[in-house]
């Protein structure tokens, strides 16, 4: 009755506009733990990080339901490390060094007790690496949810394609929809990837929210407007651990239920921006989720008397 | 118990990636008037023509419940012409030609009948002129609701601010909302805006939908996601056409019911952008606007349980 997470976990360094930090825990399945413990566990974490990982940061998660037996420590490495830069917009980001280390062998092998799992999140990764996971799966999960980037559909389109093939749910953005389905309309674009294989489609879109597709059905998510986007490092993959978190905690994968996922998912990518890297996930209440989710309530409800 | 209208009736010339039409009847006040007239009447027109203007689209507009008393007919002359071309993303263009002709020197005197409207809408225009309609009104009404652009920041900014102090609502864009205040987060633009004088200040970000704001409160409302965007000219006008005539059918200018003015606008703006100039408002129906209303309340709609 569990969740699976594969993904990253990383050191990162951050430049934004407004500051910068040199090393700062990330990772894509390091966000989506933080934000899906406040919802489900235990979380079935399945990673690689170097002997440099603070155990500090192992215990925290650990102590949030997070089983670490599906991530391999090798003592001897580096973990994977990402510098990138941020633009004015918040929007665009350069990457100045990335350095695979331990990620660049990474083969995992599911644990025993993580092949019964009903929910899995495949956190951005090399597609093969998703597609393995799902392989040593004991039976079909009852929904897989798949994140990934337009670096994939660059370098890997073959498998990428194949994994997408196998997922209930793809999140990607909107410029990586467009690059995918070769639209420029989101709406046709979601037709074409809906195609491949997902029911549910995921098109992040920032701070101008998301959208999410199924057949001929649409429903819209804002994202909150901000005073300040701080650090956007992890905003989606905090925005993909509420969203699964949400499922697996309500075992409901009806697009009604989805709908209030990405509002949740949203609600918490709100908080991870607000400071460097999962700082500010660490320090929120479940009080201050239900507060964020209550803004996101009041930002698009209207009552409507529709014209005679 | 009237809606006062002003802004420029124009021939346009526009080009996008899929057509292109060589004279199309345009303008500001005319989006507005058709847009509007579904929900008010009469509509209390201001705006100067030459003798070229089509007698048809003039009866048109009457039957309609638009009153040209208020419109100037300058028969000698030749009306206001635009030419633009539109990229591949609808939400840039290039102006290729402008030829102001008789609004060249346009100083409008509005009639007696006029000066006792409830409700006013300043399409874009010459902030100057904007601002001479309001000063000739006998008694402030109840709502001055105002559209402008960045080209009269660039040319007219004290006028414009001196315009923007004395109206209730100011409708602009993203990129006018950062130039305007200085400011890149939007939410500190509307707050820097808002004390220039609006009470409201709505944000427009073409697909990617509207905000309202009224001090510290917000609602987003969202652009329905289309197949295709033919022609996006007059979308903004036509937005603050259903906008504006669904606060003169209600007389209600709470903020709770300008959110309901903000969803008939986005409403009616996404037929606008369904085919070229105002051929699609021309052709609606009500129980069409009902039906698209009601789409975007599916949209947005979700029934989430907090987080305990």
């Amino acid at each position: 009755m569990s969740l699976l997470v594969v993904g990253s976990m990383t050191f990162d360094a951050i430049e934004t506009p407004f500051d910068k930090v040199d090393k700062i825990i990330g990772g894509a399945a390091t966000y989506i733990a933080w934000s899906a413990s406040n919802f489900t566990e235990p979380i079935k974490q399945v990673s690689v990080i170097g002997g440099d990982f603070p155990q500090e940061e192992i215990d925290k998660l650990k102590s949030r339901g997070v089983d670490f037996e599906g991530v391999e420590i090798k003592k001897d490495e580096k973990s994977f490390f990402w510098s990138g830069k941020y633009h004015m917009d918040m929007n665009s980001r350069d990457t100045l060094v990335t350095e695979l280390n331990v990620l660049e062998h990474f083969n995992p092998q599911l644990p025993e007790s993580y092949k019964d799992c009903e929910f899995v999140m495949l956190g951005n990764l090399v597609p093969a690496v998703q597609m393995s996971v799902i392989k040593q799966m004991n039976q079909r999960p009852k929904l897989i949810a798949m994140d990934t980037m337009n670096f994939w559909m660059d370098v890997a389109m073959d498998d990428l394609k194949e994994t997408i093939s196998m997922v209930d749910v793809l999140m990607i953005n909107d410029s990586e929809a467009r690059q995918l389905s070769g639209e420029y309309s989101l709406v046709k674009a979601a037709t074409k990837i809906q195609a491949m294989g997902p029911r549910f489609l995921i098109i992040k879109k920032g701070e101008h929210g998301a959208l999410l597709f199924e057949g001929r059905k649409v429903f819209f998510a804002p994202a909150l407007p901000l005073e300040d986007v701080f650090d956007p490092t992890g905003a989606g993959d905090t925005f993909a651990g509420g969203f699964i978190g949400h499922i697996a905690r309500t075992k409901d994968i009806s697009f009604e239920n989805m709908k209030n996922a990405i509002i949740v998912g949203s609600a918490m990518a709100s908080f991870c921006v607000e400071k460097f890297g999962p700082n500010r996930l660490q320090e929120i209440s479940k009080a201050d989720i239900s507060s964020r989710i209550h803004e996101f309530v009041e930002l698009v409800n209207f009552e409507i008397d529709l014209v005679n």
